[in-house]
């Protein structure tokens, strides 16, 4: 007999069936017992009044994995409508040590320390679980949408000579004896690709040795990296964010609905045009004096409430981040000098998504590390193919597990991570 | 006028159009100048007769930038029926400098570490860009097969505190002071995850620090990772990787037409029941010794020849290799002491995937590394997790490389990476 999943038994109604998970939860009460299965599909109830098969399950704690054949009832009363009765139970290994803590609750009830250190059984808890397939189906909602517009997927090296975002921050690397980096970015090579394919895109982790412990950082993250050339200037690139957002969550709602209810949240709508406010104007919603480089978390947090109130909008766009604090291949503003074609995506008033415009010529790219005192000999794999032909471009990252947080209100990232890396972090 | 690519000619017959790319080619004849424009959907033939536009065309040397005003003409001895004439040519960027190989030949004359030192430029081949074509149309099967069989996919850490395949090989790394390895596989985090979600998959880069410089060996590679659980043994794992693998093939002849027509090869059909040989037989078919413990290249290479002439089949596996040979985590095989629920997947003589049944009882696992000499505790957080209850379980693992470069008959694993990295190289 074949197995089925707990969510196909309806077609069975009266019929004898195959299920096989995970002892979710035994409730031994006095004339009957339930038990209930888990397996990939949800959550199915067994109900046990033979004295011997009720003296097996007795024997057999939470988490065990077992096969149960037994016949589909219809009961207005259990959950779906549907239950199995009749059972036998036979245990696919040796009975389970309890985890640390009750994965039938609707909570899981550990600290997050406790549950990362037990990551691989915490993650069964339905509520840790959901975060992951809403995860994934964003991911595929991200390669659908763009699959659609003719991007193409790349992989790119993760061990690099030089560092891309900045000389800080890196880890480093013995390769075959030769100093080495872990990637901070594919920035170099999505850029290098444009070349090739005009649109890419590659979901991949990222490494930043982020000597900072804060609830929204990792060593590393999964990036989704995109990159289109032809474009105008970085507006082309700021619409299909839009869209890849948008194409993300309705993936989301599509292929994550169960998910979605696990947890309570719905998808926030994506406006057809996000709003958008200059950096200078970000300075002065956010209250900040004028001189600031840069806008600070709090900042950030005054604009999404600001984007909420005014627009409506849990999404909100700031423009023309200052050059001094923009990585060297970010394009100028051509119009006001001093300010760049740079932009962040804040969603619900964190940054979610930096992009840009990049410099597409050899000789704004000589000129760019001249005027940082940058060396070009670390570059020159990459600055050196500017002089053979590269239309303006321009792309951006979106942080894979800060957009499943903010989506889910996870106060802190590696509630959304299934085995995080960070400064403390590197088991299991 | 919104710019369109070169497959969008033909709706716009008789009417101005824009188009841009790089220009791929001149042909400077004495009446009348020919240039070919490559854009991301293929190649644009304009007429260039106007003596002004022909001074200014012979000014931009191949891969310069440049976008094209013109009008859509039928000409059934152009490439396609179509090309375009009377054309404004407006550069979008300086007069490029010339590549060190011609790209608009049809095969790139240079050799493959003069490609690979050049590969920003070499990859806009059009031989080279359908090899990676190909790759994220196979990828692009890949997902697509396992999404609709239920499988979740996951993002796992790259960065570990304790190797996973075996001592050797492995990267090593700073990790906040801390000694770390870069990832050999994800194997333990898949099979922890099937704990989780039944069935998951990951694609993503796996590190080898392979000391030897062969044609078929990478030192980071794309990684196909497939697990699933309650299984019946490992031949229920071979059904789905012989799904996924046509659903790869699939893919590719969908997706990547024009790519296969570029190398002119064709995707092999995958036998609906891939042919199967023991690794005891195995030996007898490559004329190897009895008490062979593995296979060599040559070996299989017999083996691949064999699979052709006796079952016309591209594909063969070869299942239950010595236990010897395998991981710590292979389940045996039951009926014979000594060999393994392990196989290997040959693709016309060469090992593509490896996978098998694994253990799935903490109570197995130490003993296996009892049996081993080896200690626990580097696998604490690994091996704990099997006390918690696991089903049953396998999986694979297919190189995506090798796969393309197998399908695409290229004799060398780099000519279808876009950044090799190995022994010698780490940049660009």
């Amino acid at each position: 007999m074949q197995r089925i999943l707990s969510d196909q038994l309806a077609p069975y109604t009266g019929r004898t069936v195959r299920i096989a998970g995970w002892i979710h939860r035994r409730r031994l009460l006095k004339s009957v017992a339930f038990l209930i299965v888990r397996d990939a599909a949800g959550l199915a109830q067994v109900v046990v009044t033979d004295p011997a098969v009720r003296a097996e399950v007795e024997a057999l704690p939470e988490e065990t994995v077992v096969e149960v054949v037994a016949t589909v009832v219809t009961n207005a009363a259990a959950p779906g409508g549907l239950e199995l009765t009749d059972p036998t139970v036979r245990p696919l290994g040796p009975p389970a040590v309890p985890p640390p803590f009750d994965l039938y609750r609707p909570e899981l009830a550990a600290t997050l320390p406790t549950q990362l250190d037990h990551a691989p059984v915490a993650l069964r808890h339905p509520t840790r679980s959901a975060a992951l397939r809403i995860s994934a189906a964003a991911v595929a909602g991200f390669r659908a949408t763009l699959d659609s517009r003719r991007f193409v997927e790349i992989h790119t090296p993760k061990v690099v000579a030089s560092s891309t975002e900045s000389g800080a921050n890196v880890f480093d690397l013995d390769w075959f004896g030769r100093p080495a980096y872990l990637a901070q970015s594919p920035q170099f090579y999505k850029q290098l690709m444009v070349g090739v394919f005009e649109r890419v895109y590659e979901v991949g982790p990222v490494f930043r040795a982020e000597p900072h412990d804060t609830v929204r950082h990792l060593a590393q993250y999964t990036s989704l990296d995109v990159e289109l050339g032809f474009v105008t200037d970085h507006r082309d690139v700021m619409t299909v964010l839009r869209d890849t957002l948008a194409g993300m969550f309705d993936a989301v709602g599509d292929r994550a609905a169960g998910a979605l209810d696990t947890l309570g949240v719905t998808p926030p709508p994506v406006p057809a045009q996000i709003p958008a406010v200059h950096f200078t104007e970000a300075l002065r919603i956010a209250n900040a004096p004028a001189d600031e480089p840069d806008l600070a978390p709090a900042h950030e947090r005054t604009l999404g409430e600001w984007a909420r109130r005014e627009h409506g909008s849990e999404f909100l766009f700031v423009t023309g981040y200052p050059m001094a604090k923009r990585p060297f291949y970010t394009h100028p503003d051509p119009a006001r000098p001093g300010y760049s074609n740079g932009f962040d995506l804040l969603f619900r008033g964190l940054e979610l998504v930096t992009g840009g415009q990049r410099l597409h010529r050899h000789a704004d790219y000589l000129a760019a590390l001249a005027d940082r005192g940058e060396p070009v000999e670390p570059y020159a794999g990459y600055v050196d193919a500017f002089r053979h032909g590269m239309p303006p471009h321009g792309g951006f990252a979106i942080g894979l597990e800060r957009l499943v947080a903010r989506l889910t209100h996870a106060p802190n990232i590696r509630q959304v991570t299934p085995f995080p890396r960070d400064l403390h972090r590197l088991t299991p």
